[in-house]
């Protein structure tokens, strides 16, 4: 994969969009993780919520230190983003204990996924701090569980959850589709880095296959 | 000041008390703040009030380790202390980023001195674990310019912030009051540390000092 020299305008502005994407994700899944935390039926499982949020707060906050450090300003980078994921999580809002903690799975997983692939298209630099970022410890492990768990007792939630997990997919696949058409640079990217309309329809598939085995794992069909 | 006994049950029971009632006091600081920080009115403010939650859950993180390694059920110990942190949260839900960010300050301000009391009152181990959950790195400072910038600006918030301050102390001390009651082993601490009721009285004219001074910090009246 070609990268583009890094004294470019175009490109510098790509990579402030991505890593001021990247940032407000996981600043707004930590505000989202914790306050869905408090939904859980048990301590146990508050606390385990409440890890998953503290994670994307650590990796918010090396964003922001490697942004500074590379004179970004961290906010301005953030800025163009908080009305879409603003939108991402009003029409996501969980109804309950179990919506949340499937949110938090499969709409991290989609996220980190799309990250990944873009990553693809970055110095090593920024890419070696976005892997940083998209490090997952298998702290979201525990949702597989629980989930697979109320599907044994509550006979409603297999066709109830599948459909919230399309609607996440769904969700989030048009706030980026609206982020992709407003931020010139950062599809530029994927244009400049010589990816044609085929690679971006099979980078889709890509992130709708593995949101279908992210469904598959919690038991649910995608 | 006389130290009970490690060994003495009734001694543990209170100490698990303690432990307990400080680490979910944490967890829901966390919870609550990060809720509140999605009122920010700048990105800026979000960042700083995110960083005040997870100062929060680091140190309900430690308080966890600290009570495994010891033998006790965190998850146990926190139990009992559910239902008043969720009156307490319940009662003084902000309407508003101001209101949020002053109970953060006060809140948390008069919790932390509540515990500062109480750690006098405990085994040298159990002091500094205490003394660590309560290090205040000067995080909530920023609190105190954003506070004093809106009064200057909002001629109507000075009068009803004093009265959210007055409301926050007299729910927190009405929930403390309603766990000493409930909860023996932790009051006898007091009691078995030879504390007679004028001194207790004097504890709580030290909370209520505090309060006001946290208050007049801000520009308020308390």
């Amino acid at each position: 994969m070609e990268h583009t020299p890094t004294g470019d305008p175009a490109y510098h502005a790509a990579v402030v969009d991505l890593l001021g994407v990247l940032a407000y994700g996981e600043l707004t899944a930590f505000i989202r993780m914790a306050v869905d935390s408090d939904l859980a039926p048990t301590l146990s499982l508050k606390s385990a919520m409440a890890g998953l949020a503290h994670a994307e707060y650590v990796q918010y906050t090396q964003l922001v230190e490697h942004m500074r450090a590379r004179g970004i300003d961290p906010e301005a980078a953030m800025a163009p983003f908080v009305v879409p994921f603003a939108s991402y999580h009003e029409r996501t809002r969980p109804r309950g204990w179990i919506e949340g903690l499937v949110k938090a799975f499969v709409g991290d997983g989609i996220a980190k996924d799309f990250y990944r692939e873009m990553s693809a298209f970055v110095d090593d630099d920024t890419r070696a701090v976005m892997g940083h970022a998209l490090d997952d410890a298998g702290q979201a492990d525990f949702v597989v569980g629980v989930v697979r768990d109320t599907l044994k007792t509550d006979r409603t939630a297999a066709g109830r959850l599948a459909l919230w997990g399309r609607r996440l997919l769904g969700e989030a696949l048009s706030q980026a589709q609206a982020v992709a058409v407003e931020r010139d640079a950062m599809s530029a990217l994927l244009v400049g880095g010589g990816v044609d309309l085929a690679e971006v329809g099979q980078m889709f598939t890509r992130l709708t296959d593995n949101h279908q085995k992210r469904m598959a794992l919690m038991g649910l069909s995608a």
